[in-house]
């Protein structure tokens, strides 16, 4: 480990995603914060749009043309699907870590890629180097990668809620089924109707029922992970809160099961994972809010003879912002924990 | 139909369910309400207890024996389960429809109701004469009853997202998996640690995963409907909200499925049913809030090869009071409409 | 009153206040909606934009120039403040009445008009026309009148706070403090930061601190009232909920004041106005949330020697919609309470 | 400073100031908690009380006599009003400084306190030794001070949201009104009608007029400081949100004021104290949560010559945990700013 600090540049840093990952960097010990950049608001102060930060972090927000002749350690993109792969083409031959929060590098094909995103891909040799950071599952390979694909928030929940299962191929084909809830800040900072206010307080809906893009990235992630092909009945809705994912899933198991093997089976894989924790009752978005915490609870419905795992994360965080620099520790062979030890914020 | 109103007492008014069959009750052409009985609040007006009555519905609040000699053409039991069974009891020989929204009489024997509710049956008579007063599914038998047991608010929603489905017996055996959601009303007026705004504030959790009673209400409905044994996976879930369920129901179909097809069978099915409205989109909570409607949209996922409905109701309304208004409707020969013609309060 | 129904239009259907008054006039036994119109929205149903109203109002929405040549008993504009003028100048000599939500005509002058809305006002002779429709104030000239400028929410909320004090001219000049709390759509339904949920859920904020508009609507009423000038400082702030507002209004008394007189004034002066109801409580924004009611309660503090005064409404109903229709009540010689009897929905 | 950490206990940790405390000491560099007390769950582990604590601190719950003969540095006491007192009677002989987190220590006599909150003082030899712990005013005496009374929540915006103006005397008698709102966790965990969420939600109310027992506190706090006798017209209000206060402070100064001048006495009053924030615009509840800070606007009205004054907080730190933390920082002669350094959570 070198004595000075790492220089880190945050790439879009108008949306949560952006905001959060300079409120975890800022109290990173190891890390400096060399440049913040956004497009529609250079030259403002960071904390002018970001109030919370006001005498905290007043950095002037930059275009991201400056980071072209930055010296670097990491970047980090915190962009738009279908605009972050011009930045890893661009900086691709920089000498620094480039890990990315969009979706652009998640999937194993630029074909799978437009086929889900509906759009073209413009940077296909990024496919053949970027990781999957997820590192409760890729922690050896993010650490060897220059290009991390940060994993999706709903993706990041639903993998660790069943990963156990799948890594061991205990789940019968075809009966996958997760009932993802959001917080709306998963729909982005962007106003719309989506995200007006009364459209979501007091409110409950589904949405992208059979088609959201996060189900072939579970899909694919899982069939990794089991060695056969993995169909997902991925549903999502909206809460109304802010922060925090629970995926209820469903799953058969192919063999016997009961109560006490199956928290065992989740016990032994989260052995030394330190941000995963094996819960003895149902856990609620709250319990993680703010934290790099995912919180999963199996269970064993004899009745049924079927698997319920409910796991819970804050999608800013565990889903995005604190993935991203949790792979980033493991990227500069820092402590895994390092600057991510916030305890959940609740109430 | 007689030209005098109507006359009904409503006793256990304390709670929500007791308020908000007030406020239809008030507004009831046919209805007028003798008495409004609280056991706790003896003495008290009404609008003490639920001050947006405040000089609209001011009664004095009395002790339930005022209804042993009073002349009533119905009687509502807002009451608590394991309560209400005494006072079906106890006025049975009454010259007077008795509509329980309790779950007492609800199953289809004393000995499931010991089974699932954890207490003995103190009137196993009434099983005998109640009839499940789920308008869309017993309206013939709920003209004919004097006893209603008046469904559950998530069986309620759960029945009547998957209903055309089992009516046509088109589902695989043990493939039916419903995720529900309730706001907060659901868990009643009593302060406790559940209810408390800290813990369901910008929160969500699952509760009662693999035992909540309601599963085996659905069970025996939809079994009923099908003429087989039907299982359910049933997981509510707490929203931030007052109110409104929404379900999410997954079941595999037994035979070839299309779109079209899918959403023929469910116009078909509720084709007379003026409160269920079959969408053509994703309904939110807020879309029925207020009413007595329940929306439904079946959506047949070709990738997957299931069928996903979702169906919305508010939970104090459909689920409860105005369920309960409806079915007094037809108890008495009144139109099945009447009084029930509040539209949605949405924002 | 004639036997057939009053026909009437909404213009400008996409907002919220459209939306309520669709509500309220679907279910008015006087009235026959003949025409919505929405500029941007012509060509889809109602409906589709409200989804609330699927199969109960499916009306076609239509330009505003249908208007022109249809035979209507009223008019009502619910379009933006500076376009709402030019319509009323355009159908000024239609043989309908008009109602216009929006501020165009609340204010004593174009002068006025002008200082506060920034803009010029196209229609001047609008001003010697339109009464200020607040119809505990003002019910016999809304009855003679062709033009209503329906009150804003925060003036109808605060006027009512405080009317009985200036009617008898009791509040020392330059006292009053109105210190205001509104919910979420009284921002509108447009989409923006400011009403984007994350910035809204689960925080509190004021917002323009001394120059809002309503803050000389309110001035002009009460100097109205008092016949003297009174001078209101006026702050509002945003509560992170869909409806209500809350008023909290401190004023020094000119002369001696007891609690005893300060009720028994406020009883005086409300007493013929079924709307209003003097509350012995705190109010809170759910005891009238989807309903005309404003409750108001008077509280005389000894040791200050100072009056609060707490009034709530329903800022979509009795901020707007539902004192329209009011205003159109009075002005057809119905009773006034006709169609405007929904009790509040709470919880 | 020595080498090993400070130890300290908290006694009372079931509560959320008990909470809040152990997530700030938990992280704590230069501190070690020794001992965690519960009454009534004395034998749990606090994780099982605070799920968010899972895994981070599971430390037993302990009766508060296991402080009797413990080694201490800093005793915590996190009780309610009334039950403090006789702690801090118990401890006074033991060689530990002790913070109060309760009421009971606040104001200038036990004569004074009784009448405020209804009930004989135990212990009122305290009143000479506890001193007001509020830093921004008190840093001096709080490093001598071996008692604390720590501030109430109300207390704490109000007083930072006029300090300067009381300081310098600027204000003319009896004209501050400040009109309070504060999220739910100030009412505490207890399950309650108050705190039921059904109340809260989408709701907003005023509670306490006239009454509330932060009135006379804020009082003797600013009397001190300007040298006057100070009385404030002091009113609260529930805001449906978790944390936070937001304080909106009316005062008349006694000579010429203007912008300009406003700002720089709140500057100059500020300067050296890291955690008050002197903003530029409306400062909003989020824009501190989860933090030590209190963000306050102050605006001069020149049209009707009067400063408002805009203060938040969270209720829970600035107004109770990280506000006793700051406190126990200057006792022991550490950095202020240590442990304190959380950056607001938002959204």
């Amino acid at each position: 480990m070198k004595t000075s600090k790492y220089k880190v540049a945050i790439v879009g840093a108008s949306g949560f995603t952006g905001s959060e990952l300079t409120r975890l960097l800022a109290g990173h010990p190891d890390i400096e914060i060399a440049h913040i950049t956004s497009e529609s608001h250079a030259g403002k102060a960071f904390s002018e749009l970001h109030p919370q930060f006001f005498q905290i972090v007043d950095l002037p927000l930059e275009k991201a043309t400056v980071i072209d002749d930055a010296e670097l350690d990491v970047i980090f993109l915190a962009l738009p699907h279908g605009v972050s792969m011009d930045f890893v083409k661009r900086w691709k031959n920089k000498n620094a870590k480039i890990i990315d929060l969009s979706g652009d590098f998640r999937l194993s094909s630029p074909k799978i890629y437009e086929s889900w995103y509906g759009k073209d891909h413009t940077f296909e040799e990024g496919f053949g180097s970027a990781v999957y950071g997820l590192p409760e599952l890729k922690a050896e390979e993010v650490k060897e990668s220059n290009l991390i694909a940060n994993p999706g928030c709903y993706p990041t929940a639903s993998i660790l809620s069943v990963a156990p299962l799948f890594a061991a191929d205990l789940i019968e084909e075809g009966s996958l089924i997760i009932d993802a809830k959001s917080g709306l800040t998963g729909a982005g900072i962007k106003a719309s109707a989506t995200t007006h206010f009364s459209n979501v307080n007091d409110n409950f809906k589904a949405y992208g029922v059979g088609v959201h893009r996060h189900t072939v990235e579970i899909e694919e992630q899982l069939s990794n992970l089991s060695g056969g092909k993995v169909r997902v009945q991925f549903t999502p809705h909206l809460i109304p809160a802010d922060r925090g994912i629970l995926v209820t899933a469903y799953a058969k198991p192919r063999q016997e099961m009961d109560s006490h093997k199956l928290v065992e089976i989740y016990q032994d894989f989260y052995r030394d994972k330190p941000f995963v924790r094996v819960r003895k009752n149902v856990p609620s978005i709250k319990d993680v809010r703010g934290s790099h915490y995912c919180d999963v609870f199996p269970f064993w419905d004899k009745r049924t003879e079927r698997i319920i795992s409910i796991a819970v994360i804050d999608n800013l965080l565990k889903g995005a912002a604190s993935e991203a620099v949790h792979n980033m520790n493991l990227m500069l062979g820092l402590n895994e924990q390092s600057g991510l030890n916030q305890i959940p914020l609740r109430p």
